[in-house]
């Protein structure tokens, strides 16, 4: 990239699962919201072909109204193509296709073990962190070979095993992950602000200290200008949870559907528990508690008013998606720009020098949490500045909390030397441990084999142990 | 006390809780082995009949068989009495009554909880602290006005909460906690050596690391001269993890009832699980481990081989012990000297300069554990030498087992905190993310609150909040 | 305080030291320019006549032009009246007169030891830390009785010693020190960069990570946009290591004297051993190496091109200053607004949610410089919202500059023991070891004795021991 | 190696250095005298001519008076034929010949700084370690290749740099360095205990607390059965603080020249300083001092009592030294079994399951000493049991020494990645901070360079750079 006065021009962004029909859309409309950039997205996908799609549709866009920045979309046949020169690269992949998926979250139904989402933690976690470790080391060698200076934000789950294996495989990545969940919580908190005090506080206003492992993230401190949030929550807490908060069960932060909404039972009944803010979705936070808890059954689950995310729709949704992506590259529909609401994009031009930025990221603990180990991948606040991301200092994890998130944070610790090792018996150790795995040895076993042979494919490698 | 020659004279040990028909009268026996010292032992007890009979019992002890040293016992009725001038302080009390400790086990019984001994961890050693605490306090102050610089041996349960308080109470107290569960588990190895390999060893050459908190404590290393026992382990575990090992169902290391026995199944089960030993009965490891793994019922418990101890037996075995006593004051029974296998007495002689050693003790972490919380109480080896103990590095816990023993430490943290502010709510913050209870909040809540009730005259202190 | 719209009223501060005809001034002007604040600014001073003039200067100002908010000055006759519903307070003394200081600088010239301006380290700065270590531990309390939630500022030195004192007195104290020195060299890197490259560059577009302890505080990276400034400042260190920068010997970046400025050439030197850059003036610098590199003597200094600034430049100075206060409070001369450069004002406007900012501060060591004593005072970026103040993780101190800036920080502690358990032999220990001290032990001790008789009516409290 | 009853037979011991004429010849002695161990020890020496002499003195020694077992000498040309197979393996090597030492120890002087020994620390330090660490490099990974479970002793000079070099290249190697210094030390103080109290205690019985690194150790703690020994001590050096221990200047505890004595004088300095005992002969600890302290010139060598070594003396030491090793060969002197007070083949005796021992190693921190950097190697009491060797935990520093013992850690950390990196740059990052080297950065290059090229033989590998 170069500077031309203001503006960072020719800059290069290499998309990892460029053929996406989600992110991708995402990223390309708040790229061309941004007025102080422009370059080049490098398009990289195992399916050439949505790749290609993709880069019709991204070429379309700076004709769209509302279109601030041009930016070129090239659809490449290999990584090193995408990485050469990069400045960015991000990463938002599927380990496998929603098949693997479905296996990760319905055949531990068979053993009595519900999953609401599958893709972080739990049994399903586990499985597809086999499969996606391996694709993330591949990633961070192609990174360390072509573009070692480059900045690397992953999107994809399990967010926290995905990062650390970048750092294990290139220490010196300059990567971090980013999720909205916290997002989505801050405006937890901006509705009570308006349900209950009547005030109108945009999300940035919600200042967080955020602290924990990525979906079982905790808030030690909400602030809005001088109101401290917390004797707020309480009450809100207190008021709403038997009922829930009283709104119509309308899908959360990401989708649409009912399948990812909740109405913060789950939130609620840990804060009365423990004191703090659980900031992530109740689907997310319900995997990371004692399976008993909040998933012992799909009555348990209604009872807390959260949803078990069926594979099938996804699988139904894909659909929809091919469909639209069909109808955008042949102009049947014409691409809206439209603030996502995502931060990739400002995190952008913080790391070019175009305004500094405090939120919330993934990244190897250096000592931002001191309770919980050094290097495993925790997410707090960081302050982005030019070609650089510095954790803040988030203080330690309430003495009352430690229990669980240090529980998984070790774990996550097992998953990724396992699967870096490409040693079974070493992430059957993390799997037998697991709070959503309660069964006897054998028992645990058998689900494991299980699961394993029915993503067979992507596990090759494990083989050779 | 003072040096004759190579003999230490005129030592002075405070024996806290001195009426005790058990401990007192092991180390007794253990004292009057040692040719090397000589002194006065000061029994002081809430009880003071008792300790009078503990005085008139041991005073006999110098005439008996095998007696090499003379020991003066006093009862005394003040704790100042017994710890002014002190050399060595033993702690060795019951919490309350054994009504207390039946509430303690028995009365989550109601709400589908089972324990197996309920004095360290689990609801019921949760409420045992809340008693406990408050008296360590008591006797760390005590030491603190009468004998700072007295070494001072802990062997009330639960352990690890109890050492911890006499620290937080008295930061530059130099306290240990001796407990003999990781010597059972020598034993184990020993028998081991000798069923599989037709060796004949002694305890002490089974050399093992220690690492874990007290009763769940983990070997990673053990070493018979140049034989790592580790593989021959694997294959005992293998082995015996259906049938347990084949061995008469009699007593374990302390007691005589098959309500104190196991066949090793669930540290079988916990080695095939995670790779290390653990290093305690099974009645204890059980309670550490997720509630529906070992104790969901008592049919579990039951396959297990291993057994809840009843308070009712306790009760019963508490008759026969004050009726030895009796005997015993009255000449009717003849005290006899055997060596306990405990090493208290060693490791005063250790301490008075007698001759070094290497053993297992509870302190307060201070990285002998580097991945477990500074400060937290933590079950390693130490070098016991003249006025002198200090860990030895013992090394992390390997990273499978740390998800479980992290869990342990970080909410001992909690309870003891709780306990020592008095604060009856964040006890609770332990209490709900205990592993053995696993309920509704509102049933927690409930279950907490009876068992507070029945125990209420001892924690009158908590009811401040 | 309170909200009106986007604007913080009533905003209390509370300014310790408020009779000072410099800092206060410059804060007078700062805060008349923030136009989203207003309040009431509380002068507390021992020297109230000199708050009374301040009084009266400041609420002139209002009036002047380019005020754009309305400020009250009061001056007030106690701590607690000043303190007493602080929003902020800002601490900003003379520890003694200059007099005192006068001996802590010049005394140790009789045996030898030259300082440039004694007010941070070396004999000088170890016995003014005993003066106003005391009057931290004064002023701490105040603010846990009076305003236990008020973010406080500390520009007083010895910095270092008086954070860590603050800390130690109020654990729970909302506490940072602020230095311009950093700044300073962000101006250096401008500098350069407009006479190397012909760039000009705001000194906020500097972006540095500064780690280190006040007044020897070192980048470890300068960026300006996509630029790493480090090459570039290697070949600058190199082509003016000999004769310095070339500019006219001015004022440095306070004052306006030839007693203040440097030409870099000590921070050169420094980076030509090092490989990082010292962030201070050359007179702070120096006084933390041993002390013949660059104070062995005048001609030393001289050669250096920095200067020994004499304390009776100070004194003159001081008269100038109080003739101009004279005028002010007379109405003679007219205040000028003027902004100061410095950040205080922009710190409490993000400390009330008026926009997050980082910048460098003097904190406690969370981690945030992991090779540095936890707790020990360290300087770092640290990110600012509201009502919190977060370090950022600014990594390890570069290996080969370690062991100068671990000593220095394991001597302050030192320092910072002693005084507070105002123990003569304890502050010698550091005295000691201090590297402009070299002499013999002996010498060492009359020097250390001579400096406290000199100032002894500040140091009764220390004549117990 | 194996067991016959509780003989530990065929032990088999590599000595690299295997032609050396002092510790071999020491441990030949202490090996005979063990009489439940046998086996072969396995001569390499890159003078074979110097091994085969060996091998025919060690053969002879079974025959010699005293001679408890029976131990094998065999000279080989490879050190794989000494490592392949090894149980143990001995390290002890001199890095270069004579020649270069002194280059190391006066070449220095022509810029006027004098050493006193030249082979730990300093100018002669350093440049030895830049020949010493590729050597170690070559050994560790031999050991690694051919005996990757054999414990690994270590004698060479530089101490902690050799042992943090074998780390850093095969990091599972089981090695310690062993030094005598503290001995040395326990023995000041039995003389002490003999002088002042008329106490005949053995060295074993007073017990200390070892911290620090090789050669600038500190004992926190000394004891004698119930005797604290430090008031005693502080008597005792105020006592001789000027004219030194009332003794002989005879010899030190290795040699038996006057260039090794002294009189403590160094010792009790340092201890009237920080209140701690430097445990180290006062030869070594003057050289981590600042040089002006005690090694201005020889005038003020002079005045401490303690000599600076020539390396002439050396020469002509190892010439008579040499002429004994003739004799015999050849059959004209005999053999002499004495206990040398070295504890290598105790410590041997231990790792073997022979009997625990608790003595002091130099070992990487993994956190026996909290506050120096963890993995830096350290000088710490460890306790030795079958197969093991694990560090007790020593407590930090205490903090008015920590600014000095933590510089050096910090400083050999550089070394060895300077060393390892065979970047001589980095090399002269520790070189400029050295506090003996106080000499302005263009004289420095120039004593570094000529240093460099008057070993340049051994030097080869840094000049890619």
């Amino acid at each position: 990239m170069n500077w031309n006065q203001n503006k960072a021009e020719n800059v290069h962004i290499a998309y990892i699962g460029g053929g996406s029909r989600g992110w991708a859309w995402g990223l390309m409309s708040d790229l061309a919201s941004a007025e102080d950039m422009s370059g080049t997205v490098y398009l990289y996908d195992i399916d050439l072909k949505a790749a290609k799609n993709n880069e019709i549709i991204g070429n379309r866009i700076r004709d769209v109204e509302g279109a601030k920045s041009v930016w070129e979309y090239k659809a490449v046949e290999t990584i090193g193509e995408a990485l050469c020169g990069a400045d960015f690269v991000v990463i938002s992949i599927l380990p496998g296709t929603f098949d693997e998926m479905e296996s990760d979250v319905h055949t531990p139904e068979k053993y009595g073990i519900y999953q609401s989402v599958g893709d972080t933690s739990g049994p399903g976690g586990i499985i597809r962190a086999m499969r996606t470790i391996p694709m993330m080391e591949v990633i961070a060698k192609a990174v360390q070979e072509y573009c070692p200076n480059a900045w690397v934000i992953n999107y994809t789950n399990p967010m926290t095993v995905c990062v650390r294996a970048l750092y294990k495989t290139f220490p010196q990545i300059k990567a971090f992950g980013c999720c909205h969940e916290v997002f989505g919580t801050q405006k937890v908190l901006q509705e009570m602000l308006k349900n209950e005090c009547g005030i109108e506080a945009t999300r940035d206003e919600i200042k967080v200290n955020v602290v924990g492992v990525n979906h079982f993230t905790w808030l030690t401190k909400a602030q809005y200008r001088n109101t401290d949030l917390f004797p707020l929550y309480k009450a809100y807490a207190e008021k709403y949870r038997e009922t829930g908060v009283p709104r119509a069960h309308e899908g959360n932060w990401v989708s649409s559907s009912d399948y990812f909404g909740c109405l913060e039972k789950v939130k609620f009944d840990l804060f009365l528990r423990y004191g703090a803010i659980a900031a992530a979705g109740d689907r997310h936070l319900a995997e990371f508690c004692p399976g008993d808890w909040y998933l012992k059954d799909p009555e348990t689950v209604a009872d807390w008013k959260f949803a078990l995310t069926p594979v099938s729709w996804r699988k139904e949704d894909l659909k929809n998606r091919l469909a639209r992506s069909q109808r955008l590259v042949s102009g049947e529909e014409t691409f809206k720009i439209n603030n996502t609401g995502e931060e990739g994009v400002n995190q952008m031009r913080a790391l070019l020098g175009l305004g500094d930025l405090v939120t919330n990221v993934n990244l190897p603990n250096m000592g931002q949490i001191p309770n919980l180990p050094l290097e495993a991948v925790v997410e707090t606040n960081a302050a982005f500045r030019a070609d650089s991301v510095q954790p803040v200092m988030a203080g330690a994890l309430p003495e009352a909390i430690l229990p669980l998130v240090g529980r998984v944070a070790a774990e996550q610790e097992v998953i990724v030397s396992g699967c870096m090792n490409r040693d079974k018996e070493e992430v059957f150790r993390a799997f037998v441990s697991d709070p959503l795995v309660r069964l006897p040895l054998n028992e645990i076993r058998a689900m494991f084999e299980e699961m394993i042979e029915k993503t067979r494919s992507y596990l090759t490698e494990y083989e050779r142990a």
